[in-house]
């Protein structure tokens, strides 16, 4: 029923990827993701190279399925991070936060499966000509760094598989097997889910992060930093000292140096929900509970099979 | 197939409504759409009371299906407007921008049927408390006003299907049969499309109007404005000056000077691309044509169909 060009191209028993976030998705995630039938994925972003390594390796350890890594771009020491990669044999990768020109051809020679993720037509078509095996499409409702454009998931998934060949994954504002659905209607492949894993119990955030996330109602997070790089966050205190920078008209120069540079692990790893960052999506408004990764593949795949069933 | 709470409650054929929108929803649009089997809507929010009642009146001789009439709850003679549309037997009002606490009763002992249009989970419990009969959750992505979380047509959907026992409506970001299917998947009974129709042969819009929105490609709408109250619009030179005008620091008080009190009205239904406001949705990104409403109104029946059996 679920088989497709993503659950091919991955190997997977279902076309749901877990979004490699920073802080939050380490390999005991991952693992159990994969383990569920879906696709985990490592997030290196928020981690040293040996620190990966150490994830990789024990996410081997604990899963026979496969899974992958997501590598953000714009990574300071990105050529250790894809040696390391290649070392361990990791099989899929998934790029995102800058060009795919970079290093996908690369990977490929390597035998690794190459994914971007991209907010806009315009960079899913450079993808594909970058050569890369599928592209992600993530829409203004996600959480954490998002496109300029600010084009919705329902908006762009069409513009997007109109004029794509390779298989597309949806992503933003994705956490139901209903939402997978109206993916599918709409022509996506697959989906990536960010949110609902990030407060998962394998989640490595910090579990206050968690609570504050589940507690959070429709309006709670917005996108904003556009000066610097859009970003969707908790409109926490942190939140509001930006909203207030901005009404006494600081310069991008000194959002920067007021933000510095360990918002996002205090917030998201650390737990400190008032001056850290928190980076999550809109359907934030309606998640309610901390679940295992499985209950979480468990129940997408039963209410995709529930909502067919209904139309 | 189609027959479900929606349309029953309008007694159409199908569950499609056409947004009932300023300078493009006059008579001819609304009979047009009404008999094609959808429901058409007058926009009286570009109409003074008399021009209201002529359209009316033609609406009845052009159609012999159900239609409405869309009122802003802000519209200055709102009385005036609620008594023609009772003498002259409208059966169905959506009312839109305002409290529905205010005329629904009134409407309702008048036979008319009510459905309130929202842009969050608040306000559509707050219109199904005021006795509304059914609710039109309308997303980010929308064009003209919009509201100020933000929430796309993806997350809204759900969140506001959870709680909400009256039957309801999608809006934002649809302009097609898949969708249409999406928003069926999502729990909505019926959708309400705007600027596919904005730019139909008989919408009331300037032929420049849909000439440049059907040239638009993704990120050319934004939602801007929102020190005075949000709206999505098209990216041309006014928008470039209200831009402008804000990195200059201008207060609101400067920006509503600036802008004055017509743009909407050159922009749209004079057809000044420059000086006016454009109103519309990020569809308008793949919207490559105009046609006529009852073109449309079929081509989303049958990609609904075509997608539901595809999936």
């Amino acid at each position: 029923m679920f088989s497709n060009s993503i659950t091919k191209l991955f190997n997977t028993e279902y076309p749901i990827v877990q979004g490699g976030m920073v802080w939050v998705s380490g390999y005991k995630l991952a693992a159990a993701v994969s383990n569920a039938g879906g696709l985990g994925l490592i997030g290196s972003g928020s981690m040293y190279p040996d620190m990966l390594r150490e994830h990789i390796c024990k996410c081997k350890k604990a899963t026979q399925k496969p899974f992958g890594v997501n590598i953000p771009m714009l990574y300071p020491n990105i050529e250790e991070i894809i040696q390391i990669i290649i070392e361990e044999g990791v099989k899929i990768v998934f790029t995102s936060a800058g060009n795919p020109a970079l290093w996908t051809a690369y990977l490929k020679e390597n035998g690794i499966t190459v994914v971007h993720v991209v907010s806009s037509l315009k960079f899913a078509l450079k993808a594909q000509e970058a050569g890369v095996d599928a592209v992600v499409a993530e829409g203004f409702e996600a959480g954490g760094h998002n496109g300029r454009e600010e084009t919705t998931t329902l908006t762009l998934i069409p513009m997007v598989k109109e004029k794509l060949k390779i298989p597309l994954i949806a992503a933003g504002g994705i956490s139901s097997g209903k939402a997978m659905l109206a993916m599918f209607a709409l022509g996506a492949e697959g989906v990536q889910v960010g949110s609902r894993f990030a407060v998962s119990k394998e989640s490595s955030a910090h579990i206050d992060f968690k609570k504050k996330v589940i507690e959070l109602k429709e309006g709670e997070t917005m996108l904003d930093l556009k000066e610097i790089a859009p970003v969707r966050m908790v409109k926490n205190e942190l939140y509001e000292a930006i909203v207030s920078l901005k009404k006494e008209h600081k310069n991008v120069d000194e959002l920067k140096s007021f933000l510095g540079k360990r918002r996002l692990k205090r917030g998201m790893f650390e737990g400190d929900l008032k001056n850290g960052m928190l980076e999550i999506g809109q359907v934030s408004g309606f998640l309610d509970k901390i679940e295992s990764a499985e209950a979480i593949v468990k129940d997408m795949v039963c209410e995709f099979i529930e909502t067919k069933k209904r139309l």
